[in-house]
């Protein structure tokens, strides 16, 4: 498969490179190159020439709530605990109704595609079967990445908490009756509060012997974190994850809003993602993240949109609203923190994920094809735009129907 | 005209009042009430039923500039006075093309209407011909307010300065000009750097003589607030407006993020208006303006989307932007200063505009009939919704298509 555009993609943090009129060439579904002149060998294959339009990588988006979906854009009136109690938990309870969350899941499943959105790390709820049907909608969509059960024995709403040995029974199950060729499972403990040292225990020991990746939240909230602590009898919420064995480099964190600076430094060392989610962090006024302390300090950073405490399904709008939390960032810091520019957060939502998923940064060699081909030439302009200009802009404004095509692990998913 | 549908307005800050399945009734173009049964006189009047959907007042956007609409969405990366000399100044010089400022003027009035704008106040360029275009088809596709014909004499860029007679005459050839039913002219100084003494004491006598009102920059950048004072020789930002005589109960003085307890004082005193340009102050890293402070101090505040430093045209992103705004002061000011909620926000983006327009709260009676018809069936629900959720979801979502009407001055202007 050869591809012919506009080749934009973020090699290294805070940089982006520009292949205009390039290709990009695909062999046996690995990425072979990109290239300014087609190479001879490959004068005589068919190309896709989509023309004056842009190409680059489609966006990862590394958190975000399945059965939250239906209420999306409600209830930003409360902050998180009570958010959770009021509105969450009573929409998460009504997926044990398989019809509901089938429902669900293709709709989801159909608006990220459309959205160029073909990798994901999605937390599901607690109900086995709903969360197998959540990734078998995903698989046929063609969205790729990980989706979990939510183990929750405590502290749950009604109708949505299970036993402990209800718990660890229902994640055997649904691991093994795991089986589909883009959508993995990962180990999800809902947070802290919500889990048992004995679940923990149960999870942590899972995490080791499979060798599978952990998905949670972290140091979101100021109330959560004074709870965690005394729950647990930690000094920092991260520790409480650390002593179940749910603390290593395939864990991804969300929030990381209060973390400390020791908290920080334990990322580091072990590798521990943060996924930003600066929507949901500004909507439930769970404050305003240090990304670029943690960027300046190693730790990996990828993107979330936090569906439904984050509003935008679309990453375009999660990218610019990482700028902008990192621009509110610079003003509580008296301007003297140097805000997140579009070629930096373009990265967290493209390259960054790129290393969870075990591949090489933008288009490398090797990568499985992942892109999004989009068209601006309905917007109005000052002057004839650079390409880099252009690349800017779509983080701003777009023109309607401004994604022509979506390609997820090769395959052609969405044309408009 | 009878409209029926879920009839929704602020008619006091803070509160929305909601009439289910109720009828506005307009009489000679003015709203003569909104009931909950139509009263009997009326029963054989012909009555446009929008079933289900929600009817509210549309927009007033009371701060934005026209000739940089082919801009929008550019630029971000830089400060005030640097995007300015950079990338706004030689876009505006444009306008001195006729053939360009039509094209700019037909597309923007066409996206203020489809997306629920019927009011502004809104800068043109210096151009005379520029700015009398811009009025036409703002008028030709019913757009309602204020426009102004830019002064500039100083500090501009390259081909965008006048000199001081020639500004002077362009005004008064530009208000002789001046004859549209809805589309009034407002005096707009640039802001204090642009204009000299000379110039600001003219427009302050027209303001008194022709009894016009204001509309200028306040307090929006700290450079920009230090330059002023030493240009001025004026301990605070707003006594060089005030001593020209551009200080009363008809300005609008647009951002207004680091006035003074002296200037909030001055304007609640003076009846001065604040337009709040939350998008803006964010993009360009101006601050965050303490709106809360303002409205405790008295002061009348209204929302302008500040096209081309905000990117949003749809005012419906503008009140959203209000409120996560708030809440970014919120967690600045350590929790302690309540956010805006979504009552309030869109309090600010319709009635208090109202005021400006000398006209009531929400539908007043007396007051003329500008409404957005707007559906969401089409999005997905966790339960059967209240009209309030309904209304207070859409500044977060809205499905495709979502306005399906809209009026300005009791035309419909905009069918989907």
């Amino acid at each position: 498969m050869i591809i012919k555009g506009h080749i934009i993609s973020a090699e290294e943090f805070g940089k982006v490179s520009i292949v205009e009129n390039g290709y990009i060439v695909v062999i046996d579904n690995k990425i072979e190159g990109v290239y300014q002149s087609l190479p001879e060998e490959y004068q005589n294959e068919k190309i896709t020439d989509y023309g004056d339009s842009l190409v680059f990588p489609s966006f990862s988006d590394m958190h975000l709530h399945a059965p939250q979906y239906p209420m999306l854009g409600m209830g930003y009136d409360l902050q998180l605990l009570e958010w959770l109690r009021t509105y969450t938990f009573p929409t998460e309870a009504k997926f044990k109704d398989s019809a509901f969350a089938r429902k669900t899941a293709q709709r989801l499943a159909k608006d990220l595609i459309r959205n160029g959105t073909t990798r994901v790390a999605m937390f599901s709820s607690l109900h086995k079967e709903a969360t197998l049907i959540l990734m078998e909608e995903l698989e046929k969509a063609g969205v790729c990445g990980y989706v979990g059960k939510v183990n929750m024995d405590r502290h749950g709403g009604e109708n949505l908490e299970e036993n402990t040995g209800e718990s660890m029974v229902d994640t055997k199950d649904w691991l093994n009756q795991c089986n589909f060729p883009h959508v993995k499972p990962i180990l999800t403990p809902r947070f802290i509060p919500s889990c048992t040292p004995e679940l923990l225990t149960f999870l942590g020991e899972i995490a080791k012997k499979e060798g599978l990746p952990i998905q949670s939240h972290l140091s979101e909230n100021t109330s959560e974190v004074d709870w965690v602590r005394s729950l647990e009898n930690v000094d920092e919420y991260y520790q409480a994850y650390e002593k179940y064995g749910l603390w290593n480099s395939k864990t991804l964190m969300a929030h990381c809003v209060h973390s400390s600076e020791k908290e920080i430094r334990s990322m580091a060392e072990n590798g521990v993602y943060v996924v930003h989610c600066p929507a949901s962090n500004n909507n439930l006024i769970s404050g305003c993240a240090h990304i670029r302390d943690f960027l300046n300090a190693g730790v990996k950073v990828v993107l979330g949109s936090d569906i439904a405490a984050g509003e935008f399904i679309s990453m375009f709008d999660n990218v610019k609203e990482t700028i902008k939390t990192s621009k509110n960032r610079e003003i509580m810091d008296n301007w003297e923190t140097p805000f997140l520019s579009v070629e930096e957060a373009f990265y967290l939502a493209t390259s960054a994920a790129n290393e969870f998923f075990s591949e090489g940064p933008g288009f490398a060699k090797g990568n499985s094809f992942h892109a999004i081909v989009l068209q601006d030439g309905d917007l109005l302009s000052p002057k004839e735009l650079t390409v880099k200009e252009r690349f800017e802009r779509m983080f701003y404004i777009r023109q309607r129907h401004a994604i022509k095509a979506v390609y997820s692990d090769s395959r052609l998913v969405f044309v408009d």
